[in-house]
């Protein structure tokens, strides 16, 4: 199956927990949104957005395009591509463990996100920073620990003992989780070092999926976007004070 | 299969979704956190979430007990729930949809939640009711009419058009968009009667689905919880302004 990826060029965002999965797998794939040329880049996202003949229409990018079938929503596109890129355990179990964890990442990606847009997210942080730096003051007491410290307990409790979240071997949770570990220390670097002894499971998770093979060539890519002020992980100094 | 479901008792809150499937498919079941007896109530809730043996923990109520799997997050209790008590699709095309939409109003119902508070859930509302005035401003106009169009027209592009989000037959998706009218109308009754005739598809699926007999029979008992000030649907006009 060749699939094809659509989400806003220029920033990593939630397009990025999507592309781990198939870059770890190197599967043949398309990043619309990045292409240049005739049915690529931001116009061929738009288009999806605002067909009015499709049934099952988006309501906003990542999406994917896999034959006749067009699945929004992350979680939902680890979901369908996790048992074909073999990133998932077999069983009916497993995979329900699995997306609950990725429904709780996002949940944790969502918090991240309104700690710099509390208000709206229409408006520039400039227009809600006195809201934003109420908000993360909270975030890096309250939040921040009670979720690190959640997905560390999995890790913990894993009996296979091998480091992933999910049973004896890597699955797109586990790919999740270092771009969410890589993307908060980019967003909150003097918190995030500040608590490191705290996590070491997360922090050695994430050091083990980057020397993946596949997951290591992808990172010195070009196709590997860096983190930056617009994406959802953003660094501003003030909000990790 | 009997069912145990655990949320705070108190508030339909999220366990809502989770329950109007149980009671739409004359599930057994049992509401542990409204239960009084041993081994009922906040307390067992709270057993599960700091029990340190359980091998994959819950971040957070609602969660179900079916046989030995414990499945936390609504959208994932759904996934599990739907083909069991014949609420979804039997197709996998059919079941991604459904989770699908199921997520996008997870999402709307955060965003409904952070309206009233956009600071930090460990707050009162009086204590973050001036960013509160603020977000539902920007919410009123351009979130709440951009998921209920978006909605619609997911009733609407439904080639079947018997009223139901999916297919011919009555799916988990639309108890929850059912329970998402009931409880918009609840919090901002005056932004949703003004936008009413905008959105004839979910109002009559509303008034379907509460006629349904098992749904009206449950609607009418006591365990059906109405809305309150603790809940996620909060009714404070000055948000409704």
């Amino acid at each position: 199956m060749h699939y094809e990826l659509y989400y806003w060029p220029s920033i990593p965002g939630r397009g990025e927990f999507v592309r781990l999965a198939l870059e770890d797998a190197s599967a043949s794939y398309v990043d619309v949104g990045c292409e240049p040329g005739p049915g690529m880049g931001i116009r061929a996202i738009v288009g999806w957005l605002e067909d009015r003949q499709l049934g099952q229409p988006p309501f906003a990018p990542p999406f994917l395009k896999a034959g006749r079938l067009v699945i929004a929503q992350t979680a939902n596109i680890l979901l369908y591509l996790g048992p074909r890129l073999g990133l998932v355990p077999k069983s009916e179990s497993g995979r329900l463990w699995a997306n609950q964890l990725q429904l709780t990442i996002a949940d944790f990606v969502d918090e991240i996100h309104d700690m710099h847009h509390p208000i709206a997210g229409s408006l520039y942080y400039e227009d809600q920073k006195a809201e934003a730096l109420r908000r993360s003051g909270h975030f890096r007491k309250e939040r921040l620990p009670k979720f690190l410290g959640y997905f560390e307990n999995v890790l913990a409790r894993n009996a296979s003992a091998k480091g992933y979240a999910i049973g004896r071997a890597v699955s797109y949770v586990d790919l999740s989780l270092f771009q969410l570990m890589a993307g908060l220390h980019y967003a909150l670097p003097k918190s995030m070092s500040g608590a490191r002894a705290q996590h070491p499971r997360l922090h050695a998770l994430h050091d083990r999926i980057a020397a993946r093979p596949q997951i290591a060539a992808y990172l010195a890519s070009p196709r590997r976007q860096a983190f930056n002020q617009q994406g959802l992980f953003r660094h501003y100094p003030e909000l990790d004070a």
